[in-house]
């Protein structure tokens, strides 16, 4: 592997470890736990693992442990910060004891279930440090969710002499690391699982999990690239940007940019589905801030998407509802229908309401929601451009609003979708701390000789060495949810919360960054300079903690 | 303003001024110059300012000079470090008188011709330093080109007493600066004219003008990005990214990012030109790229585009003039035949060497490159989706080939087009020190007395206190070219050399990056870290400077 400058320069990084982890430490248990909802379901789902007490570490007499093969997955999504997950585990499980190993499963749960894997060396390791990107051991989607899989995986687990699993992923691995746990548990089979809060989305976190990994990086690069678009826009003065981000369940991101860039325009699909707000609200909504803007001589400026957003509109996700069952009960006659005709068959077909929203879409847009479908025959909304689709419409209203005498101005769009940019960056000093600290707690878990807990590293808005550490039991965050037609325990997704405080922040402000042009442009990460550019968590965080 | 943390750090940052700018100067007159082709022609269009000798500065006695009022303009697409070019400027100026002034024309030559300007204050100036974007006073794309432009631009220059007018631009707009030059000389107009390299296109260069300010920056914001987009693509193993990069006249940005990244395919423009590639042979060439990573299990991978490749495709070229011809002559008939028949409407006219390959492109850019049209008629080749287009191809390339057996493994595609995300990022070291030396150096030209000159700066793979400067008449970089049906002298523009040094570089080692995964990931630029990650120039000019 060919390093760049930075990189190398960047390997020398020492993570700052929390204080209370660079000596021995002993598990302190607090209070029995429950689960935030559906107490009595989970119980008798988890018999094993419910009710769990809080762990949090404190300084302690240095104990002499045996040593400990521990394994480790990469589950999911990229996100900036996995490599120090791992190698913080890894230095935290070579303190115990230097005979532990560590095993990484290959290209994610699939590895383990295939008994594809290797062993985590010191030079191995080295490698990787600080770097973005989970290529030290790769990553994938497969669930871990059915006996046969945890069965097969233990068959290797035993192999390789392995007592603890180390699960990194978002809500849907964490759920799955917490049923393993309690299976593993229930057979006896003497391994333990603990988990690591994993995704650029921000949508794990809870009162004890202060915020997942990958977010505080990924955010910054969006919000450099967004910066710098907003600051071309606001030289040539000739374009909306319409810029849709990645966060298909919740608008994190989307929300932290805002508040990184002050752009004029930022959907949050919390707030389209808690006002119940329709595309065409949407669309006015946007056309109004370019009119005023444009009544000011400014034909410019940016609007912020959130990739979820379509499935956030109570009118649209039933259309796709009726459209799926449409197509899907008429699949053989649509197929004969000519291209031509293929969207008015389907207009005598939808219900009155349906039909007149299916009819105000673009041609485009109308066409990929009833012809690109996934193998369960879906529309696949994540292909839906809704940057484009939201550019066009507003075009359309401000030609209806020019008609009327409303609006007198240029109008000129560019699209742009940021996702891929930062899942794999660098990570921050933030994210790099915050991971190598949750990887070496989770060794401090495992030699605590609990399982069914995820790693947790809090008090994030202070220096690094002030962070506290402990365990949280997963049935804690769970509740049962709908999925695929029968009731699950799961871990609850944290969604943008309309009374948080980041939210209120931006709602305060929105209507003047609205009309004026208030853009920040916030510049890449640096990793070198001084701490008030290097080392501040990411405004949500900062926020969230202002109020506690 | 409200700043963020990283520009508040950053506008302490006091660009490195080259020793010999550092204090008093004299210019020092080389031989008389020619233009570079086409010197009849040439002589006798700049009768006043053609054959004037090359200068450099070298220390000299200190003089006092009267003060000095100065205008400029930022003309063309952004690029990063306009601001300290004008600060460079801002300061030479001062240095020279400090009730020297200077007045910006807004919104770029269309506030020259219509008499809106601002003069920048020192603190209004120090806002702006190291950063990013032309919105210090704005840019925009009017062409310096009549008579009647010049003369009304001489009433506000006179009205302000400016005596010289800084033009920062691209090729079109130095050429014009020249010419502006010629006229103000031939009319003893009393104002010099001088011409600052700008563009992150990089085709402005020769032997006297290493590089165009902003490439370096423009460069390493894409190089950080698609170097976090091959980390996510070795991570997950399952995409192959189809990257479009800026650059409609020349593939400099993408040669340059393939150099820094090295990704599995970059596709130059020149090289299609000159081997007379069809866009058949382009996708086939991909397509076995695809393949041959496929047969090692690697189904994923990396291809770089130039944005105007279409354009450097000799039958793209040729289909695309008989459209616009047939389309053209048969405005009328086209507009009334139906959707559903307008391409084989077309295909029907066409010449069947153009028909065959209208007929093998995908629908979707076929109908784009009939229906939308600019103003004069002419495909609009900017709007094509050149990535989406190839990766299309590929496809279906691949299609036919798993169906010979040729190829086995699964292609699933990611498109991306980055260009605005580069244009007004915070200048790297390099160009905010290039920069502020370039106006600094223009300011001392003007204290000099010339005028059709363009600030050179070189040496510049040196540390930039070691840079050598002086000016360079602008029609020794002319030649004669047809434009618009009539022959103009332009400034050559500087397309990738298939013999130059960074080329070589780059095919030597391509078809190894084709097969193996030898990704670099250079990260976000750096202002505050060691010197190999913070002040490297770009590749181009480290290998260009290599050979000389």
């Amino acid at each position: 592997m060919k390093k760049s400058a930075l990189q190398k320069a960047r390997a020398a990084y020492q993570p700052k470890l929390p204080i209370v982890l660079t000596g021995a430490v002993k598990a302190v248990e607090g209070k029995a736990t429950n689960s935030v909802a559906d107490q009595e379901d989970i119980q008798k789902l988890f018999p094993n693992t419910y009710g769990l007490p809080e762990i949090h570490f404190e300084k302690g007499p240095a104990v002499k442990s045996a040593p400990i093969n521990v394994g480790v997955i990469l589950s999911g999504g990229q996100a900036p910060g996995g490599h120090n997950v791992i190698s913080g585990l890894f230095d935290g499980i070579k303190k115990v004891n230097r005979d532990s190993r560590l095993y990484g499963f290959l290209m994610g749960p699939g590895g383990f279930v295939d008994h594809k894997y290797m062993e985590l060396t010191a030079s191995y390791i080295d490698e990787y440090r600080n770097t973005g990107g989970f290529d030290i051991i790769g990553s994938g989607r497969t669930k871990l969710e059915t006996k046969a899989q945890f069965d097969k995986g233990l068959e290797i687990l035993k192999e390789l002499n392995i007592k603890a699993l180390v699960i990194i992923g978002g809500d849907d691995s964490n759920t799955n690391a917490a049923i393993l746990a309690e299976y593993y548990k229930s057979i006896n089979a003497g391994v333990q699982v603990i988990g690591c809060p994993k995704t650029i989305d921000g949508d794990l976190k809870n009162e004890m999990i202060e915020t997942s990994f990958g977010f505080d990086t990924a955010t910054k690069v969006y919000s450099e690239v967004i910066g710098n678009i907003q600051r071309d826009c606001n030289s040539s003065k000739k374009y909306w940007h319409f810029i849709k981000l990645m966060g298909r369940s919740a608008s994190h991101i989307a929300l932290e940019c805002a508040l990184q860039c002050q752009p004029n325009v930022c959907i949050i699909s919390e707030e389209v589905e808690a006002k119940k707000e329709t595309l065409n609200d949407i669309v006015n909504s946007i056309a109004d801030v370019v009119a005023a803007r444009a009544a000011n001589g400014n034909n410019f400026g940016s609007v912020l998407i959130p990739e979820g957003l379509i499935e956030f509109i109570p009118a649209m996700k039933a259309l796709i509802a009726e459209l799926n069952d449409l197509l899907a009960d008429n699949a053989e006659e649509f197929a004969k229908i000519d291209r031509q005709n293929q969207l008015s068959w389907i207009v005598d077909r939808l219900s009155s309401e349906n039909a007149s929203i299916f009819n105000s879409l673009p041609e485009g847009v109308a066409r990929q929601l009833c012809l690109d479908r996934d193998p369960h025959g879906n529309v696949q909304v994540s292909l839906i451009e809704t940057e484009k689709l939201l550019g066009e419409m507003v075009g359309r209203r401000l030609n209806e609003m020019k008609a009327e005498g409303r609006y007198v101005g240029k109008f000129a769009s560019m699209f742009h979708f940021f996702g891929y940019e930062g899942r794999c960056a660098d990570p921050s000093n933030f994210d790099a701390d915050y991971c190598y600290a949750l990887g070496f707690n989770a060794a401090c878990l495992i030699n605590a000789g609990v399982t069914g807990y995820m790693s947790s590293v809090r008090g994030l808005t202070k220096p690094s060495v002030q962070w506290t550490t402990g365990g949280i039991p997963i049935t804690m965050m769970m509740n049962m949810e709908r999925r695929h037609g029968a009731m699950k325990p799961v871990i609850q997704k944290a969604l943008v919360r309309l009374d948080g405080a980041p939210f209120l922040k931006y709602a305060a402000q929105r209507d003047t960054w609205a009309i004026n042009t208030d853009f920040i442009y916030p510049g890449p990460i640096q990793y070198f300079g001084p701490a008030e550019v290097c080392d501040q968590p990411s405004l949500t965080l900062r926020y969230e903690h202002e109020n506690r």
